[in-house]
């Protein structure tokens, strides 16, 4: 079988060579639309450039890198990156391009992983996740010249444009809700404090539980397993007076929560109240199914990967923020008990 | 700052310059401990070859490479998944080597995708996933000449090795299990029926049953995913006479049924036992917790990388019988009711 030319591609798509490899090689000189079809029928043809032309070409790996800093383990457990890569996914699939994945130790690691992908060219740009205060990526990632797109953010003065969400306006919105019920005391089970928009959710519970005038308002840190949320969650529960509702900054941490305190004897909504955050189909596979934070992690990749795209054709895109979440009230929450009842202190 | 040399490594690990070279280019003539420490010491120090010399080298990708055939939506939903990916991570992470990952629409799809990963030299191997009955990619991989190796199987007379578990085993292990509570009416909600282990799961579950001598025993087929769990689950439930025992192809279904179950007013493990299979943290998160056969999918995940490892350093490794599943006796099994209720036909 011969292997299908750059001119058989043209043929079957109705336009001229040149636009064939201005739209293969991503450069400027057609059309979006033509584009897209053409890279259509290349795949359609099972084209691959030969290994000679690639070399004279412009060198592009057409795969973007993923670096995560997580213990391998966790990332079985965890919806969320699951849901952002199956986005980032759906956006490279439409441009035949690959994700290069690689779990790190810690950000030196990452940052060495970079280099030697930067120095064998073997991404195009890479995606940052889990930005630090003070983190160190964005400064390192312009000095070896490697294109890339933050997730997370904003983070004012970085030489990469950010995609990211309101976490502030999320977390005001879902305790205003709280309040609204009638809880005067409310936990937060809260993210790796060292995180970025761990302490952008921090600061605005204080901010609006302040504002709001609850009686009574803590925070105990986790680090998003299910053990970490059960144990923050006994933690909250033996409070004295005790929280009437509890807010959790991931799915996992809210399932695991409802079940030790469902195993403690309260019983949720009538004596605790129960908010998930980021609301994957774990929150409706729970009885009672969590109230969550739900914002669309897979659309949130999916725009990443499109911004990386704009970043990759040399345009400069500005900060794009995505779509605000959403409070999707389902059974777990309700108006707190007349008088809070305390229960086997663990 | 200066990079490192093979000279620097050398001095480090206290070996010669020919073994760091041995070791970093995966040719025999260093023992696999010393390969391992300077591997270590390399990351260490932040060695990465340079770009000629890479083009003089024999061309390594350092990275493998893995296709799913699946929406990219249900990567996100299916801890499966998600636990392969992290075992291999960690077996690819000791030897500084990354994961490519491609969804795609088919399976002409990723012949074609293998073919283009190899005709750019972008990966050194992949691993399979997903196998079908009559599959077609061992042959195109052999043709193509990519190493590979086969997670699920075993495929006699397929030119790659095999990593797999006996599933046969597992489901016959269960069915005994809810027979000896007392069971004889057995549903089973199974995987897609075109894949390899779901039709030879279910010849062992006819032939388990058959041995048994059960009542009635019924198989419904569904996509894995949680609509799909609860349908096949109302299917099977509006039988009559109803099965008083359910068993599931993965967790994700079987928390799903249980969740149906439960709306349509059977008590778990009263009214009804519910087996899930892999036990991932979501059978310990419903209530009753859930029973299920347990695999260890990460170190699954980690044996067929390692496996691929050595056919990479050209060896012709045999087939891999994975360690086999154990029952989890939890909660979500018991005693048959004496006269199953039959309740809110769906």
């Amino acid at each position: 079988m011969r292997r299908p030319t750059i001119a058989d591609i043209a043929e079957a798509a109705g336009v001229s060579k040149g636009s064939v490899s201005y739209a293969l090689n991503g450069k400027p000189g057609v059309s979006e639309a033509t584009r897209v079809r053409v890279l259509a029928i290349a795949e359609e043809l099972g084209w691959a450039p030969s290994t000679a032309a690639r070399a004279l070409s412009d060198g592009r790996a057409d795969a973007i890198g993923l670096v995560v800093d997580r213990p391998a383990r966790t990332l079985g457990l965890e919806p969320f990156f699951m849901e952002l890569m199956s986005g980032v996914q759906t956006a490279l699939t439409e441009i035949s391009t690959s994700l290069l994945l690689q779990v790190a130790a810690d950000q030196d690691h990452e940052i060495r992983t970079y280099r030697n992908w930067q120095a064998r060219r073997r991404v195009d740009g890479v995606l940052v996740v889990d930005l630090l205060d003070g983190d160190r990526r964005p400064d390192a990632l312009a000095e070896i010249g490697l294109p890339a797109v933050l997730v997370g953010g904003p983070l004012p003065g970085a030489a990469q444009p950010c995609v990211w969400s309101d976490d502030g306006s999320s977390i005001s919105m879902a305790l205003r809700y709280l309040a609204q019920l009638g809880h005067r005391r409310i936990g937060r089970v809260a993210g790796p404090q060292e995180l970025l928009h761990t302490s952008r959710r921090s600061r605005t519970f204080e901010e609006a539980a302040a504002d709001i005038g609850l009686e009574g308002h803590s925070i105990v840190h986790a680090d998003y397993t299910d053990e970490a949320g059960a144990q923050a969650t006994r933690r909250l529960l033996s409070e004295d007076p005790r929280p009437t509702a509890l807010m959790f900054d991931n799915d996992l941490m809210a399932v695991s929560g409802l079940g030790v305190a469902q195993e403690m004897g309260y019983s949720v909504p009538a004596d605790l109240s129960v908010v998930a955050w980021d609301d994957s189909p774990l929150c409706r596979m729970t009885r009672p199914a969590l109230t969550a934070i739900g914002r669309d992690v897979k659309s949130y990749g999916e725009q990443a990967a499109r911004v990386l795209r704009e970043v990759l054709a040399g345009d400069s895109p500005p900060d794009m923020r995505a779509a605000d979440a959403e409070l999707v009230p389902r059974a777990s929450t309700g108006a707190p008990p007349a008088s809070p009842r305390t229960l086997g202190r663990a």
